[in-house]
């Protein structure tokens, strides 16, 4: 299993629609990346560790499938659609990287 | 429900014992926080979007809590425990954030 994870950071001034997110942008990854798509989280930055400190990311989207070549195969087609709608909902490019789940309990 | 994010940077001449993280200190986690923590996913950096690019992060991991009030009052009592034990797996401080959960699916 790995995870696509996206992390938008939360730069003084960067704007991030959530409401455009999770409304239209999610449904449409769900949508194009179909059965290959095992999971998907998103979370909103509230803060750092110590109370009234900033979260480095605004928004972290943690995209779950089986393997590296199962993600491949379906992002390929859709990458140039996933990416045109970025900057209906965001100022800032994501980092982007893949991870291997080594557990989830 | 919300997240504590733990993002460690994957700078060049960094170390980190992941055998000693999942054997040791993620076990050590759950004992300390105790019925508070509610889910645990630990992620190891394959690489960024493209192939044969670099991952931003060699480990994210998330720790699921009910609130922020709950999870300030799980860590008050054992967060120097939790710390001093990082330089036993790790060479780089982590990245830490809070964030709210918005989407499980």
């Amino acid at each position: 299993m790995i995870t696509l994870n996206l992390l938008y950071p939360n730069k003084d001034g960067a704007k991030f629609d959530m409401n455009y997110y999770l409304t239209s942008h999610i449904p449409m990854l769900k949508r194009v990346l179909g059965s290959a798509l095992k999971g998907c989280i998103v979370e909103q930055g509230l803060g750092g560790r110590d109370p009234g400190t900033k979260a480095e990311f605004a928004v972290l989207c943690h995209l779950r499938f089986d393997s590296v070549e199962s993600f491949q195969q379906a992002i390929g087609p859709v990458a140039g659609q996933i990416r045109n709608d970025v900057a209906n909902y965001a100022s800032e490019a994501p980092i982007i990287q893949l991870s291997d789940v080594k557990v989830v309990s």
